[in-house]
């Protein structure tokens, strides 16, 4: 049973993550490229690293929380990196959303040193991460996803073991696919209501009783009608996440139309100064007169 | 009190709807192009009209059920029309899925006439229209709409009085803009999943468990992971439902980019002789290799 847990990375979703690993008794060793949210958690009883090496050394598994793949990479590599100090038959989770070849190689980089690693990216956003219902989805070894059950379970309330390494990332990357081209169909079907003068509370109550209902329809459909973007999962990151899904499709020869253009309306977002809105605010570009 | 009810047009939906309101007690007299159906309903105790004349003498509210705006105008209007022999006062009911800007069209010939007319399409397919649970979209005056409450309800579960005449339409054309692209990106996200080698099943579940969930995911997603599209609603009706929300959204300059894609997908569907599947095979050309 794995007790001492070292946490990279305490962003909106990685600082909550830790501190519910503190609550669930695992004896929990932060370290954050910026200095407030450890000395917030350390205040909590959560253990700060001198650094890194520190960290690899005195942790039975490590989790990371970063942006993006090379941020991932850049604390597993190097002198000074995590594999070079952990120790063999520990376990590397990387709970980021990065890309699923990224997650191969980093986990064959692992495995050659005796280390399991697992990618497990998870999705429902802050709110999931503060009150430890995220849904997080798991590549790698079933024995390494076993091992690593009690952690999740303090984190999250849906684990699911995708596959192999970078399974999880697979399917975090159709997830938010699925997501985007959603918030496209509902925000197209708002905009012609809305342009006919229908009442979009109408629109939404009618669509949302048949084979049009999606959680996107009920969750965001209401605040896009009011044009009201307030995040939420933020257009940029949404954007990050597509440059995945592009790369992936494209390792696979594989053509995706509806994310290639929600991808476009995501970018034209982030020229317009938009990039920090909730990623619904492609209702913003969809739907346009002209 | 509505007690003769005409009904016009007993395909695949219209026969179990006239069904459905002489079994609810109204008398229920029936046109069809072709005999077939007539017949059948004839031996289950609904009245056969002579012609398109008699049937509108002799009714207080005509219903019709027919593929498009141009068979709609055609029973309509002329000398042998239902404008024509209808009586003042009487109620001209359209559940057909045509333009809003026919149905408006429509109506304001009819009202010259005295003759109400609602816009009323339907959602739910042939099984809601068997089992009388379909969802009734409604365009037109209040006063018609309460006067034809009864019909609905003997043919429908949810009745929606959605606006002024058109708007019933407009509803219907927004259910199918938000149903065509959500099957857009359950299709992607199966792609890429499937190209990955991720099992299918693990793709709908985490994503049915999450902010991707939608009812498309659901009953349509295992189904198109096998690749079976049985219909179901046909690749050629919801591509004249596209054709529909392009006349609609180009009256308002509305550019409706993920609709137009989606259009494409079906078109191309239609000249691959796939027309007759069900919509859900957007599965097929969405997420090509290549």
């Amino acid at each position: 049973m794995i007790k001492r847990v070292g946490f990279i990375g305490l962003g909106v979703m990685g600082k909550p993550m830790a501190r519910n690993l503190h609550r669930a008794g695992f004896t929990v060793t932060v370290w954050n490229r910026s200095r407030a949210a450890m000395d917030e958690l350390a205040g909590e009883g959560l253990r700060l690293a001198e650094s890194l090496a520190a960290l690899a050394r005195n942790s039975e598994a490590v989790i990371t929380m970063l942006p993006d793949g090379p941020d991932v990479a850049a604390v597993v590599h190097g002198p000074d990196g995590l594999l070079n100090h952990m120790a063999a038959g520990s376990l590397l989770i990387d709970m980021s959303t990065i890309a699923p070849e990224t997650a191969r190689q980093l986990a064959a980089a692992a495995h050659a040193r005796g280390i399991a690693m697992l990618d497990a990216p998870v999705s429902g956003g802050d709110k999931g991460a503060i009150a430890g219902t995220l849904s997080i989805m798991v590549g790698g070894d079933t024995e390494a996803f076993e091992r690593a059950l009690p952690l999740f379970h303090a984190m999250g309330k849906t684990i699911t073991h995708c596959g192999p390494s970078g399974a999880g990332q697979v399917v975090k990357a159709c997830n938010q696919i699925a997501v985007a081209v959603t918030i496209a169909g509902v925000a197209e079907a708002l905009a012609l209501g809305t342009a006919a003068g229908i009442d979009p509370a109408i629109v939404l109550r009618v669509l949302g009783g048949g084979l049009a209902q999606s959680r996107v329809l009920e969750l965001r459909g209401p605040t896009m009608a009011r044009h009201e973007f307030t995040p939420g999962f933020r257009v940029r990151l949404h954007q990050k996440d597509m440059g995945i899904i592009h790369a992936t499709a494209a390792a696979y020869q594989l053509h995706l139309p509806f994310s290639e253009l929600a991808s476009r309306h995501f970018q034209q977002l982030i020229e317009q100064g938009y990039g920090d809105l909730d990623h619904s605010a492609l209702a913003l570009t969809v739907g346009q007169h002209g």
